[in-house]
């Protein structure tokens, strides 16, 4: 359909190739460079004039050029007279400033979603969400894809004995649990707690891991303080082995090195966010999005629902 | 009056001090800092409610952290009920992007306006912006300061003979005539032109130069190609001395190193964007923009005319 046109931004240049050629497409011709002082030139190449256009861009880091980036070919989109902007975000940068957790905060996943909107944005494709509610920051349509079916179907190609999937923190356990229903598998959770203040928090298990093969679950893993102390935890307490996933792979920090040191035996993340060189170590194994994202930008296109891509 | 607040990001805490002190205040308490994955955190210390809200901000290199970082800050007051929200940009970056010089092509001064008013900003405050146009890229109230009384005034006290004012292109004759009418002298023009394509550009000068002290002034020096050729040509042409002035010292890329290699005796800037310390050069003057924008401040502050400031 030539009306159907995938662009790609500099964040994630290699997934936008794959979700192109599985849709059949070429990626649309644009050049995205920086002028002297560091200000972004965007400039679309060819006519997209009536065009249903789907921008690939992960807010990662560098999150600040990223999202300027995607508001600034927004804008070159609009002007340019696309039918439609449909923004692919496999991951969307500031998730976790989604309230005022103390006063006089901002709310930066708020002010994101307004600034895609007033840019131009007239729907966007997100993946697993740090909290869903995000979606209802938009006034556009949102279509909410999740990681888990990708992941679960990984470990079930282990045919390993006997698992239990592991939320590291109390926020995750509904994701733990539907990959615990994908996996016919029980769940535990890692229930941190600090007893008093200034003293060490104590990683109490709730749920059997004994003689077990652990899966951790998270949606991002950031500077991997929290997967890592968790999966060392779970070693001392019995468990056979550990491996741990997410959607997300942020790594940033001394995350690598934290994992290296770890009882984590595998981690097994996806490329909404591509690892740099220096992140792909022979711990972490990356699984592609692009099929999901590609069936759901088909989809999507055609009118269809994409309900069926959650199972 | 402790109803104004003056607040300082990172692009230029020098001049936001000395804006504070001229004004009699403080800066208002506040931590912008990064995650570990380089998100923006933003912290107000200090209660806001029903005050008015100065925050001081040039979007200079890195710009794009510069507007992100500017446009969380005002989420974030706007969220701890500031009853206005004034943005001091000394300094307007992507002003340059102020219309589509070719097809498809974003407008990117345009898209910054929008943004900012979707954070919340209530009024901006700009000084020598690029095209003067941008203003009407706002709906809300605009302040336009101009710094050549301020480079005028240095160019008084040294009581040149027989001064001449240049502009670089024919984009900034109006500048170089009000300076002119400042101080009282003739302009020229540097009227550059390619004969056939292909054929280096010839440096043509329009009015008389012979035997008199040059001044050329322009908004911004970038990468100084520009101002370094006109500077050479001028002197080639037989001008006694040649000094440049801007209110914007951009200065990216080769910039430092032409001006130094150049028949420039002097450049002349403000501190609208701050000079690295790779660019404190002998031949760079630096004049502080403070007291102009301070006075203007306080003029908004309390409802009086600023159009007293343009002489
Ligand atoms: N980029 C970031 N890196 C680390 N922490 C963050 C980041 N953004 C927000 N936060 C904090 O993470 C908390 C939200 O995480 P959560 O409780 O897991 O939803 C809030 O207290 C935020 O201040
Ligand atoms: N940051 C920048 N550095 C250099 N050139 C730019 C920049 N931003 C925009 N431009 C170009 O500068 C031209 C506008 O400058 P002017 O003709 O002086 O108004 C346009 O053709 C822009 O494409």
């Amino acid at each position: 359909d030539p009306s159907l046109k995938v662009f790609s931004l500099n964040s994630n240049p290699s997934l936008a190739q794959e979700i192109a050629e599985n849709i059949g497409t070429e990626l649309g011709k644009c050049s995205v460079t920086t002028f002297s002082d560091g200000e972004i030139q965007i400039n679309i190449e060819e006519s997209i004039r009536g065009c249903d256009v789907y921008v690939v861009q992960s807010t990662c880091a560098p999150v600040n050029q990223h999202i300027m980036e995607l508001l600034i070919m927004i804008d070159a989109l609009k002007r340019a007279s696309a039918r439609t902007i449909n923004i692919v975000m496999p991951y969307y940068g500031y998730a976790r400033q989604d309230r005022k957790a103390r006063s006089r905060e901002p709310i930066t996943a708020k002010l994101v979603a307004n600034l895609l909107q007033t840019a131009g944005a007239t729907r966007v494709l997100m993946l697993d969400l740090h909290a869903p509610q995000i979606q209802g920051f938009f006034d556009v349509p949102i279509d909410h894809l999740v990681g888990v079916p990708l992941l679960s179907e990984y470990f079930e190609e282990k045919n390993f004995d006997d698992v239990v999937i592991v939320s590291p923190d109390h926020g995750g356990v509904t994701r733990a649990r539907k990959m615990a229903d994908i996996l016919k598998a029980p769940i535990a959770i890692i229930d941190k707690r600090r007893p008093r203040p200034n003293v060490a928090e104590v990683m109490n298990i709730v749920g059997n891991i004994e003689g077990k093969t652990a899966i951790l679950i998270d949606d991002i893993i950031d500077t991997a303080g929290t997967i890592t102390l968790a999966a060392n935890a779970l070693k001392e307490n019995g468990a056979k082995e550990v491996y741990a996933c997410c959607t997300h792979p942020v790594l940033s920090g001394p995350a690598i090195e934290r994992i290296e040191n770890s009882q984590i035996k595998e981690l097994v993340v996806t490329n909404t966010i591509p690892l740099g060189e220096d992140k792909k170590i022979d711990k972490v194994t990356e699984l592609s999005i692009a099929p999901l994202i590609s069936e759901a930008i088909i989809r999507v296109h055609e009118f269809k629902s994409i309900s069926i891509l959650f199972d």
